[in-house]
């Protein structure tokens, strides 16, 4: 018999994409509940199997659900997630409430005052490749941002090694597809507005900054980040740009990402020549990554892809559950 | 009477763009010449009016046509344009082949020797930005390439003004609508290939990096180019990236700009807070800039826009037709 | 100088589409006026030059301008004709507001009373390949929908030579791009919805059914309509299907078409054997028609193309305001 | 241990589709097999777990395939079929060679002759909803056209319960995503021709007419045919018109199909006001149905949905495997 999870806020892209991903999954079973109370509209009326129901922290936890996803905006999850804990559920939550150590941080560049302070403390940050040994015993797991994501796995090893000269900083030219922007109408993601266009709409001052700071080790200064929407649905490919000290070779580039991810069940590296692109990483939860030296220069540059909604979200948060649980990580993912 | 205006290869995406500008020109009609010896196909079928003929650089100047466009690969501008000199035609030419006044330069980017060095010396290049005093008697007109000419407008008034920190050197991420490759079909531009997907496919080795180098007055050393491609049409968008030094605000790096371009009628400059996008320059000879600086730590960010068909080829082919034939400099691009 | 024209509704697709066919007409130039009280938004920053201020039609009539374009809902177009008309201003209204004879119709199908039942009978329908000769002395025009617009250029003639047979009906499958649905943002719309996606949307009862029955002389049980979205911007393009009765060959079939459109500046047919596409009639007044038939069996089917922004609205309501202008019908057009 | 497959012709959308499903079926494990002797090119880097070897009959089978998928045009499928079944191996043709009793209506439709002429006789059509129990046993399975998938299912159920009027006949206006017509790189499925584009080509002569005629029980002079281009990757959606005779409402017209298809584990009906659209099949093996009917006048429309690639390729063929092995028939495919 198959394990009850919980899933608050199906009806956005990333808890479409959950639900997706779950209904696959040989352990786990979907319980599905609304944030919000509203009927089911037309374009889910497929998804008939599970039962909908208004989210109440006691019932979910009743129906025998260990852990819930909350797949909500940030203060619905600060709202909901002391009531979950209490309950007695584990919680992931695919927003940015819990995802950094510092209240003031979050305040800082969500523009409000965060509401569960005490929380931040035991809130794990859900980026396994690096934080692998703390997932198992999280009570609170704080999903990764999609940029982030792209970004930290790319640029983290980097800094470790010592190659990025940071006096000339790294540059991070991100694009995303319309999903990143959510499912809410809105003219910047109508059709009409979105087909046969491209254009930066947060240019370092993106809210996903702080997390690639304080993950990859890099100081404010040294990293500009511009965000930008793709006609597409689905992905995000960062270029990464730095200038490299000590490196002979783009071989050489590549071997520290190989000495890093050795065994890493969710990174490819290319080979020197090669590029990742979008299509490669399209509905899976890998991130691709390729590298270009120019050693007379030393002019470095490194593509990471994900798809946002998988790596950068939905995906990354079952490869969570799976360590949570003690299942297999890549279980329900290949 | 309307003046005729020769143009050979006209089948191509920059050809076919020349003949919708030219089609409503107030002052000369296209006289249509195919560099090769085919039918018309289906996809051609509606542009019946002018004739088609196979291309003889005494004929087309028999018939009256004192200036030839040549949308030709560079081998065959290469073989043309001494004939259609020779001949007491003009020529604009749209391909790589005059652009440098170097043939070593075009030699080592283009791998293959230049068959008409004696012609360089005189050839102007036809960025009317920089170089409207020389075009009006010009005889052979290099166009330039796309993304050089949105790289250039946005990168040689900072390098003139010694605002960028040459050490750290300049980043250009460039992305380009899919007729930047040509109407060749190949599986690079295959519908499914490319819908849902964005990748590099040009890193540092990009062969419009000379014609920025040359222009810009950049060191190859300095410059960071990578070309990728956009899952739309038209439009290339390059967001540019420098240390700044010497500047205090968004409002100093755009009156560079604005000292630069004053009365520049194809040149559009962005308030700070706001961004170019491609449909604002799609269909349109204008290049668009927008700037954002962070005053506290120099990182300084261009974004510059354009449509790759017209400002890119076709639109800026034409304007220096008009500088060449005395006419009003805007004449049936607005 | 140029002669004033309104233009209320600006911000809609066809009203934009409208702005950029009048801002290059030779005889007239736009003054923009709102339907609503707001401020300008970012998308719009671009159309600077002429002053936008909310609509009061006495205001525009003092302005000079004789003729006003209405793109405004039906609801708008009811509530300001009767004042434009009593200022002494001609109108070209885009909306279904003055499409139908009888009051009972508009109620039927648009689900609410006609607040001015007695303009109706001075309204001429503004399609100029049947009405031409009333379309001059119009003070109010009922430009007609896009829909219809396509439908009717296809299917009058076949009913006038009485080739259809009638029993079997005629079906029209028709699809038209996304901007046919609107700017206001709506789940329909938005970018992830629509790519990579068609549906149906409106089978049998779309609003725009009474018009082809008006204007084609079908009855509603010989007509079988259907709406489909495409996942592009701009195009309609529908696929009709009927039993030809007394036709020998495609040839023939076509024959009927030449024989109604000899001279007609807007219609183009295409030879047996070849079909209009929507590339073809984007951004042009063009309605394209092609037609198959299989001798043999009688089937019979015609594709009509235009592009729906343009013959479709704001192209057709230039074409009209020439006519009643007395300008050249094609002016600014072409 | 899983049961090794052949499949031979994994470069096309067909076969790459085949082999993602295979790589997660539970109970077998593809060998692949090119059908042409070429290097391995960028874009299937990615797939680099089986082998790709030159398809040599007698050494797959010696590797323990007992069934081979062919995923090759038809003239290969004709050529290698024979000396598959002599190996030993089961054949599943995913090309056009086989699913014709007649090789006259073979040669008749597809221009060429029918060189196996005496393997016609034993082929199955696989269409489990009307073959199921004649699968099993099939040594030469023809797996359907994308086309005929999609009209038979929707049409068959009509035409034995004798409600449509054959006289007005049947019209199907059909149109699919680029997929459908391969990855040769060809002028017609270029991005830019593509994109913002829409047309039919193949009216009333498509080589799959003769599939829906011999299965749903048709005669040419009642089916009016024509495919259309979509630009969107995967999909097939056909809108079906009939006069509809004996039918009192749209309920009674739907449960047509719940009699038909009660219990099929692909079949999914919508209920009346509800319309399929392709996004509900994509990457399904699902064909999804719905229906109107205007009772008043008996005009009827179906609409049928299903993903060319998986329910009308390589999914069907799975499910045709699944039946042939004795394994589940949805294994690999919910």
């Amino acid at each position: 018999m198959k394990l009850p999870v919980g899933v608050v806020g199906f009806r956005g892209y990333a808890g479409a994409e959950l639900l997706r991903i779950l209904e696959r999954h040989p352990h786990v079973q979907p319980l599905l509940r609304s944030d919000i109370d509203d009927q089911d509209d037309a374009s889910f009326r497929r998804a008939q199997g599970p039962s909908r129901l208004p989210c109440d922290p006691k019932t979910v936890r009743a129906e025998g659900a260990v852990l819930v996803f909350l797949a909500t905006p940030q203060g619905v999850s600060m709202e909901l997630t002391p009531a979950m804990l209490e309950a007695g559920a584990r919680v992931v939550d695919l927003s940015a409430a819990f995802r950094f150590r510092n209240p003031e941080t979050y305040t800082a560049w969500y523009n409000e005052p965060h509401t569960q302070p005490e929380l931040l403390a035991e809130a794990v940050y859900g980026l396994p490749e690096y934080f692998r040994e703390r997932i198992p015993a999280a009570r609170l797991l704080a999903n990764p941002g999609c940029y982030p994501t792209a970004a930290n796995l790319a640029i983290r090893p980097l800094v470790e090694a010592g190659v990025v000269d940071r006096a000339a900083g790294i540059v991070c030219d991100a694009k995303s597809g319309i999903s990143g922007a959510g499912r809410r109408p809105s003219l910047k993601t109508s059709f009409c507005e979105v087909t046969e266009n491209f254009s930066a709409y947060s240019i370092f001052n993106h809210r996903h900054v702080p997390e690639v700071l304080g993950i990859s080790g890099l100081e404010e200064s040294e990293f500009s980040f511009t965000a930008q929407l793709l006609p597409l649905e689905r992905g995000i490919l960062e270029t990464i740009y730095f200038r490299a000290s000590g490196l002979a070779s783009a071989e050489e580039l590549l071997g520290i990402y190989e000495k890093q991810y050795a065994g890493e069940p969710f990174i490819r590296l290319y080979n020197p020549g090669h590029m990742p692109d979008l299509r490669g990483v399209a509905r899976t939860n890998f991130c691709d990554i390729g590298v270009t030296l120019d050693a007379k220069t030393g002019r470095a540059m490194v593509v990471s892809a994900i798809d946002n909604l998988v790596k950068g979200a939905a995906g990354q948060a079952v490869q969570n559950m799976n360590l949570m649980l003690g299942r297999p990580e890549t279980e329900g993912l290949l």
